[in-house]
């Protein structure tokens, strides 16, 4: 496929491609992935539907390749917070909260389509994001877990539990938040950070 | 049309009406409002489609009948913690959201329902359910404006950002929380309450 495809290889066939999933996003956001064509999303790019085949298969690989590309950008913001040697293990989780708040904030059409959307793939990709999701979860509950070990967390508090709450505080931001109509994304992320700290940090205030 | 259906004025009308509404709960549920039909629910309450119809005109008829009846039941258990004029305004919200996460955790599939399939009305009948969302939010933003007012929740944080992570807390729940499988609901009520507590009680601890 990628062979024959010479535009998907050089810069100017990721700006394009780029495009397409920027089109994609806004046009599932506004109209709902069952209600929107290829040729819609080819049309707001401004080519013809034959040449965005170039690109993609279906429309499924679009929506798949939006959903996996939250989960890959996720895991960047996790493991950017967790190589903060200088910071303890809740001073980590609370630098992953604000940068997915900023992100939520930020990128709040991909993530509306992320939730949305979801229940649209074919089963096997649905797995597959129900599988990355879960790894995600795991990965936030074991820095909770850390936390509790080094003091920093009540150990009698449900780690799942906390865990939930945070993914609450982060998740919820895609049904309200709108971007220059709702306060700042660094304003938002600050006043979620410091409702989790005063949550579950053992040494308040 | 009340006078030629008889059924929904008497006893036995109202659990068959009953009835139909579960089944349409649980059928929209399991496969989505948009491929469930009429008969699907009929069959579930073991009636004739055209039985059906003695209690509704259309299948939106009962997505809105389900939609409007989570804002009936909601504002039931805000009036009730209002009218606690034993508790301050910061207990009163503490106590609507333990009726609201205890409601959210033993209604999940009702849940799910409203969040997944709102945007399946008729625009007219969306906007009459966003309208009394809309009420519902101002009117625990003005609750946790009082307990600011009553020293109970520090006046310099927003309160709208205040309400919008009490609405984050009970609204995240139909995403994971599955009966049976999870923590009993008045465990979940416990922790969320001791955490927005925390989080925003003036005089933590």
């Amino acid at each position: 496929m990628a062979s024959a495809n010479p535009p998907t290889r050089n810069a100017g066939g990721r700006r394009r491609e780029r495009e397409i999933y920027e089109a994609a996003i806004a046009t599932f956001h506004r109209r709902g992935y069952a209600d929107t064509s290829v040729e819609e999303i080819a049309e707001a790019v401004g080519i013809l539907k034959g040449s965005l085949y170039h690109y993609i298969d279906s429309k499924e690989d679009l929506l798949f390749g939006i959903l996996r590309e939250v989960h890959v950008e996720t895991d960047q913001l996790l493991a950017a917070a967790r190589q903060r040697s200088d910071l303890t293990p809740l001073e980590q989780l609370l630098e992953y909260v604000r940068a997915q708040v900023t992100y939520n904030a930020e990128n709040v059409e991909k993530i509306v389509v992320y939730y949305h959307d979801l229940n649209q793939l074919s089963p096997a990709r649905a797995d597959e994001i129900a599988t990355l999701r879960r790894a995600h979860e795991r990965y936030v509950i074991g820095l909770v877990s850390e936390a509790q070990k080094h003091g920093e967390i009540d150990p009698s508090l449900n780690r799942s539990l906390v865990a939930a709450q945070v993914f609450a505080s982060v998740g919820w931001i895609y049904t309200w938040y709108r971007p220059g109509r709702s306060v700042p994304a660094d304003t938002l992320a600050d006043f979620i950070v410091a409702s989790v700290r005063r949550a579950f940090a053992s040494d308040r205030d």
